[in-house]
């Protein structure tokens, strides 16, 4: 490992290569990693094999290739297919599976244990970026699993973006990547909102977007700063911003968007969503206090 | 002006001391302002007052004290019943009138008019902080109306937080803080949602904020910049991420949440509004496609 704890002789397989299995193993050949390929389909492999990736004519052959194996394909179904008849050769034995094939945090637990009964350190990867931000160490990819794996390899997993390791529980990875999504469409859709309503009196998308972005940098990563440790308390005082002061607020959005011929759906959501939590004494809590309501846990109270 | 561009030697009239009303009077005495001060119950400005504010016994007499007056009350109906009386007296003629009462943008608006029909200037603001948060150069107060009531003031402003000037249009300031406010309860809701997800299995809501603020400030504030010049030019390309594939995606999403007991509604929202999208051909498409269809023009494609 040199002084910027990155080591580029270490070979690395990577199978699966859509757009994201062939960024993966374009951001390691960018750093100089030895890089075995396998595709279902080998034509895939070619802008690779240009590049300077071996091409494995087996997925056996590409697993034995490297201590560090990266999977990357559709679905479990695909990662099942290709891998199980590698593992009944006895092929897993001794590597570092590392699986970043989307699925359910409930399939990572599973593929986890299937892959440790076959010998093999296993852990769960979740990419935050599309396939043209591979390889930048602005991008996070999150790892749970095996920690062993994720130091050992943690140069390799560094060429892709930066890794971060959640935990030992192989679905955490799943379980962050779908909530971080969740929280991308629902800021998505919100900005959308609030750009259809700017622009309707004539601002331009990039305009507002400026803004927006200085608003969700700044302001609104406060309150979420400021908002998580009240959800972790279990207390939620709501002293610089109520619950029902932003029900009130609500109202002039949904009034100036309805008189833009504006659909309403998200912010009438999210009013019902502000009043079920004012309903269930949440009133004059913070806006933390709102996942009470998405808990389940309001009526309880 | 000191190099600084404050001119802490300008006298201003702060009318309203709630919370928010204190605060801007705070704010412009710790930066120096001779700052006169007027609620209609005068026992709020005792605390101003012993940090050298000068309380006026009348909105009239308020008004008069200084070229600049700012106005933060209740609401609409409140502002009036404040300025009627000293309008009336002409007490407003050359006045520079800011407004920062909540409202909706066609308040700002007859505001705007009636304010320069009795010989003010009239700029309108949006407030982008909570009372904690005025005096924090980082935090924005949005103003759209007179830019010379804007260029005049710009020192005395600047003490609040970060003067930004959208245009004349007097009710940009409020559509835009409308915007915004719309934005920053959809990402709340969203974090939320994503916080009872994985904290339902066992990790802190801090923890997982950590992570959510790179995605945010990162990959996230990324596809907004990406996304914004698309919306202006009514042109979507899918290329690194497409409805379809987010339409997979959410899936999993609810699923997850599902068999963890939390409510759903906010992810079937927008499962339901990208499909629209979806379904009025934007399937392969960004999800910057998505505002047609909050635009109602889903159908019309």
């Amino acid at each position: 490992m040199n002084a910027q704890g990155t080591d580029a002789s270490a070979p690395v397989t990577v199978i699966g290569l859509g757009l994201m299995g062939s960024a993966l193993a374009g951001a390691l050949l960018d750093r100089g990693h030895p890089t075995t390929v396998w595709n279902r389909t080998p034509r895939k492999a070619k802008p690779l094999a240009d590049r300077g990736a071996r091409v494995a004519v087996t997925a056996g052959d590409a697993v034995a290739a490297s201590g560090l194996v990266l999977v990357c394909v559709l679905d479990y179904d695909a990662l099942r297919t290709v891998l199980a008849p590698v593992a009944e050769a006895g092929g897993l034995a001794g590597k570092a599976l590392v699986n970043l094939t989307s699925g359910a945090p409930e399939q990572a637990v599973a593929m986890a244990a299937w892959a440790t009964s076959h010998g093999a350190g296993y852990l769960d990867g979740g990419i935050m970026t599309t396939p043209p931000g591979v390889g930048d160490p602005r991008m996070m990819f999150l790892y749970s699993g095996s920690e062993a794996v994720f130091e050992t390899h943690r140069p390799a997993l560094t060429a892709l973006g930066d890794p971060l390791y959640l935990g030992a529980e192989p679905g955490l990875a799943s379980l962050y990547d779908s909530a971080l999504l969740g929280l991308m469409w629902a800021t998505f859709t919100g900005w959308l909102h609030g750009t259809a309503l700017v622009t309707a009196d004539g601002t331009t998308a990039t305009d507002f977007t400026g803004v927006a972005l200085r608003w969700l940098n700044g302001a609104v990563s406060g309150f979420l700063t400021t908002y998580a440790p009240q959800v972790d308390a279990g207390h939620h005082p709501g002293d610089d911003a109520t619950v029902d002061v932003q029900i009130a607020a609500i109202g002039h959005l949904i009034h100036a968007a309805h008189a833009r011929g504006i659909d309403n759906s998200l912010p009438e959501l999210l009013k019902a969503t502000m009043e079920r939590a004012a309903a269930a004494g949440h009133g004059s809590d913070s806006y933390a206090s709102v996942i009470e309501v998405l808990r389940g846990g309001a009526t309880r109270r």
